[in-house]
């Protein structure tokens, strides 16, 4: 195989209780990546479509992961990287993790699998530590592993992946507005109450038992964030009005997709999540805000060859 | 059914990680109790062996759950309990626990069994807080469902039963020194830093999974405490060398048992368990501590008619 294109789909960490260790998988958006072997060696980003993003690759977040492979996989030929980016940056919904696991997945198919899902993980986290100043998994991890994701600890390196329960959707409703994942970092406290943190664990715990046990009732009362969102969500407009719509028509939770502005709303079934995303749109609608919404099914595969 | 005889096991709660939330069922340590109909309206606590315990009943654990279980039943008749102790008080296994459970327990099958698990444990939160000064079930919950629960919820009770892999094991050493609950809950910071909390609750998750996967591996890996443990384990002499010595004798795991003095390790296997008795017991044999060690299977069942 000298060439192939790939779907990198975009996912949503956090998910309510799970501050920087949960995350789960979309399916309806994401970006296309075409990647080539070349004789000439290195990482050469040669088309860049849908957003303005740098072409070298040492700044290029899909240029990074697949610089760090490259170093480790020592080929005797190079790689061409075209990217066809649907996933708007600093929407909250993975767009760095999806140009960074891009890069990599496609690579270890063309070098004929040597790495590990866990491996590749790792490289993408160097093209994610480029967007967002640290090395995390939470996005990228989902999009590797596809469904539900719990990133045990990053170094060392520790995935677990998750059941996903039969028939839950997804609506994303993404406010176009900027929030930079540096500002989400910065409103969180450093400290928090003891008995907050409890709640916390008490829901994850939860959570996690609930997707083995496809309790739908149990995921809903353990999707809340008495920790992050109470901060965050002042960075969003509408926030509390929107949940409450979500909730009201259905779903089964309603957050902040990552460090925002996306929100998610989980749905059990098809039908739920249509009438979730149509009563978020009327929402929407009636304030001066630009807004996306998206619908899609949990991807329980992940990342995928076109 | 005129009177019944039960065992009212003890439990360790905390489980490391999920502090104030986890907690499993101990097979071969417990009270024994004896609950009679009598025609005599209210609760008599005629017989209390073992330790030396109040036998008024509303200043007795196991009379105040029982009188809180009889306003709400208002029989017309009273019941009559003897109490066998066998689990000292203040060890840090559910002692308390299991006197409250034990009384609502027999009540309700003399009653011919009107309450469920989750309204039983409602009742004996009401003795357990005689006790501990605050209504929590962390002990209490895993005494009438058996095997690990999660306290997901006090208010409202929402309890949830997770599943036991085979083959563990528990050995207890409890250092008969005094801990007050009150004093090991004063020792604990009000805030803890968000960082220390994340990794808490990625572990109750991966805890969790470990349950559901019979994961031995990754229950060993999920089992720390970056909260609590730092604090409290100052209050248990040799508590390092303690757990340094049930790892290294193959030990899933190591913490301390509810609010200590009591330490629990958790093993995979009845060899490894008796392996790591003996090799704590030797820890404490040079000292000049006095302490007892057991050695119990988890009991999947909880609390049960003899």
């Amino acid at each position: 195989m000298e060439a192939l294109t790939i779907f990198s789909p975009a996912t949503v960490a956090n998910v309510s209780c799970g501050f920087d260790v949960l995350g789960f998988c979309l399916d309806s958006i994401g970006d296309k990546m075409t990647i080539r072997k070349t004789s000439k060696k290195g990482i050469h980003i040669t088309k860049i479509e849908g957003y303005d993003l740098p072409f070298e690759a040492e700044k290029n977040v899909a240029g990074v992961s697949a610089l760090a492979m490259l170093k480790d996989a020592q080929p005797d030929f190079g790689f061409e990287i075209e990217i066809y980016k649907n996933i708007k940056p600093g929407s909250g919904i993975g767009s760095s993790s999806a140009s960074a696991v891009g890069s990599v997945f496609a690579m270890n198919e063309l070098l004929g699998r040597p790495y590990s899902k866990t491996q590749l993980t790792n490289f993408a986290m160097k093209g994610e530590a480029l967007a967002s100043q640290c090395e995390h998994a939470d996005n990228i991890a989902p999009a590797i592993f596809g469904g539900f994701t719990l990133v045990k600890s990053v170094a060392p390196l520790d995935i677990i992946q998750l059941p996903t329960p039969k028939d839950l959707y997804v609506v994303i409703i993404h406010p176009q507005i900027e929030i930079k994942t540096s500002e989400a970092r910065a409103i969180l406290p450093k400290l928090v109450a003891l008995q907050d943190a409890i709640t916390q664990w008490s829901n994850v715990g939860s959570l996690v038992h609930a997707l083995h046990t496809s309790d739908y009732n149990l995921m809903s009362k353990s999707l809340t964030d008495v920790i992050v969102e109470p901060h965050r969500s002042q960075l969003i407009p509408h926030f509390n009005t929107v949940r409450q719509t979500a909730i009201t028509h259905g779903a089964l939770g309603c957050g902040i997709s990552g460090s925002g502005p996306s929100v998610f709303s989980l749905c059990h079934g098809k039908d739920v999540a249509q009438n979730v995303a149509t009563a978020i749109e009327n929402v929407y609608s009636k304030t001066a805000i630009p807004f996306e919404i998206y619908n899609s099914k949990i991807n329980t595969k992940g990342i995928k060859i076109l």
